[in-house]
């Protein structure tokens, strides 16, 4: 892994380096699993970095994966809702509908059918060998895994692939599925000729928000602050969350990981050092730095929440976004398909 | 396996009643892979019981597998090709293209969509113990099982399901298959509501008609007789197949199978009783065997390979055929397909 992490790191920074000089030239492909609300974790953890290649000039198209959310469990719930609210969450956050293309996997079925192909150009054996596959399914408490979660870091490779996205961002944990998704695209471009470029993760120095009670952030845990949530119902999350007991505060993220999560979350909210809002802070104790937290979480995500609650109000609109979304992806879908089909040579009058 | 293997049988018999007392009600689902021109084997094996079904008015969807070409070889070959063939063999046959549809995996992205909700339904560990996925991999020589291997008797779910087929005519080695299409169906029936009927397996007496060197046909042993062969490369092919010293002719499928094998095929094509064939061939030796055996089958195929040359001679009749299965095939997956979205809440305005 070793050899090829440090392959991946060079070309993340090449591919940083052209979104600085050439961001017309790239296409990124990124997505949500509908679960659920996004929270401020999704938010400084991914979102933000989107609009930062939006802003740069990347095309954007953003995944709504509704067909993985049945990876790791029996239903896909208030899967509607979900797919909703993601929109919201990320209209509101900034993405702009006329620069990209938002769509649902289940609409999109010449994507799907990628699938098939793919999943010749792999091994049993390979996808077993999934490090992420292998550790997701620990965590979700699964002991049968099922036929789609082996296989969806070959559908992911269709996500990509489909539209020939060049640059896909994700965390660490991630970079297995976009190594496979390389193999699949040099595989097929060898055995059928040249048809796909093969994409580079952007791996960008996350910044990890934990939950308030110091754990990793989790909607079942209640340990979140959801964009869509109120000033107040922010305000009562954070009064909820863990401190200790040293009434002067500091930011000691080894010796003291929740109150400099609390001061991470205000220093990204503000936009200045941790340290120096500990220090202005001072003997404030717990008190003291959730006030500031609050008010510097209901600052910042003001003008999003009053974009979302004009963008709840107009359904017609956010209907309409999706709609054109997935006529794109469609459109996008089925030329590369038809390409797929003529490499393969199956093509009939 | 023995429950479950008279349970297939006496689903297949109640098949049979319903096809003799209410064919209309009935949908029939087949297959073949585009692997190559289609022999007497097949037509004796599976082509004349679908006619069968037709003559009886049952309706036919025929498949023409070409996704499924790939998962056991690497490349697809002159799929275009084999295509063609596969359609003039079957309408030389007889398939009414009035009355059935004909179409290809490839073309009907809508079905092969229904491969992701339905791999979520099957565990990793089910499809491992597979036994025909297995057999079919030792007998190709393969070691590593492809994705697409692995999951297409799921694949095969999709191709049955999606048109909602009631009859699936299989030999004893496909019903796995069936058996967890009906597990598929089922799981998804529970889980978001019936949707599907389970197809039942239509377990045909089949006839096995050998190879001229007395073993299973194959094409690349050069032991078949293709259905297109002119009458002199039929005359040429059984001149050159293996028989016994013993000059006088006998049925005797145990000692003398190749003997037995070549009074089948003449038994098949005369429509008359082996023994009394070989009783009339008497003294005659392998030569008046193989006499009697060209003449048959030149003679049964005769009207056929006229009708073969006709539609050959019309590619755009032949074309057409196929552009109109694949767009009615295209229609009736598209409408399971909004169905399936439907009952799993995957319908966004």
């Amino acid at each position: 892994m070793n050899d090829s992490f440090s392959a991946a790191l060079e070309r993340s920074a090449a591919i940083e380096a052209r979104i600085a000089t050439h961001p017309h030239e790239l296409r990124m492909l990124t997505g949500d699993r509908p679960t659920g609300a996004l929270h401020i974790g999704h938010y400084f953890g991914s979102i933000r970095n989107r609009l930062r290649l939006q802003e740069a000039g990347v095309e954007i198209l953003q995944l709504i994966a509704d067909y993985q959310v049945i990876t790791d469990r029996e239903v896909a719930g208030d899967i509607r809702g979900n797919v909703h609210h993601l929109l919201l969450d990320n209209l509101a956050s900034g993405l702009d509908p006329e620069r990209s293309t938002i769509f649902t996997h289940s609409a999109v079925p010449a994507l799907n059918q990628l699938l098939l192909p793919f999943l010749s150009l792999v091994s049993v054996a390979e996808l077993q060998r999934n490090p992420t596959v292998k550790d997701e399914a620990a965590t979700a408490g699964i002991t049968s895994i099922s036929g789609l979660m082996l296989t969806y870091p070959v559908h992911q490779a269709a996500d990509i692939l489909f539209c020939k996205a060049t640059v896909v961002p994700v965390g660490k944990d991630q970079l297995p599925h976009i190594e496979q998704t390389r193999v699949v695209a040099r595989r097929f471009n060898e055995r059928y000729g040249a048809t796909f470029p093969e994409p580079g993760a952007l791996l960008s120095e996350a910044t990890h928000v934990l939950g308030t009670d110091g754990t990793k952030m989790s909607k079942s845990k209640g340990n979140t602050v959801e964009l869509r949530m109120s000033a107040d119902e922010t305000a009562k999350r954070i009064k909820g969350a863990k401190t200790d007991s040293d009434r002067h505060i500091t930011f000691d993220p080894e010796q003291r990981p929740e109150v400099a999560n609390l001061l991470t979350l205000a220093s990204l909210c503000e936009g200045t050092d941790p340290v120096l809002i500990a220090e202005e802070i001072g003997d404030g104790g717990g008190g003291g730095l959730k006030k500031r937290v609050t008010e510097a979480v209901n600052t910042y995500f003001a003008p999003l929440r009053e974009r979302r609650a004009e963008l709840a109000a107009d359904p017609g609109f956010v209907d309409g976004v999706l709609r054109t979304g997935n006529e794109r992806a469609n459109e996008i879908a089925e030329a590369t398909l038809a390409e797929v089909r003529s490499a393969m040579g199956m093509t009939y009058p």
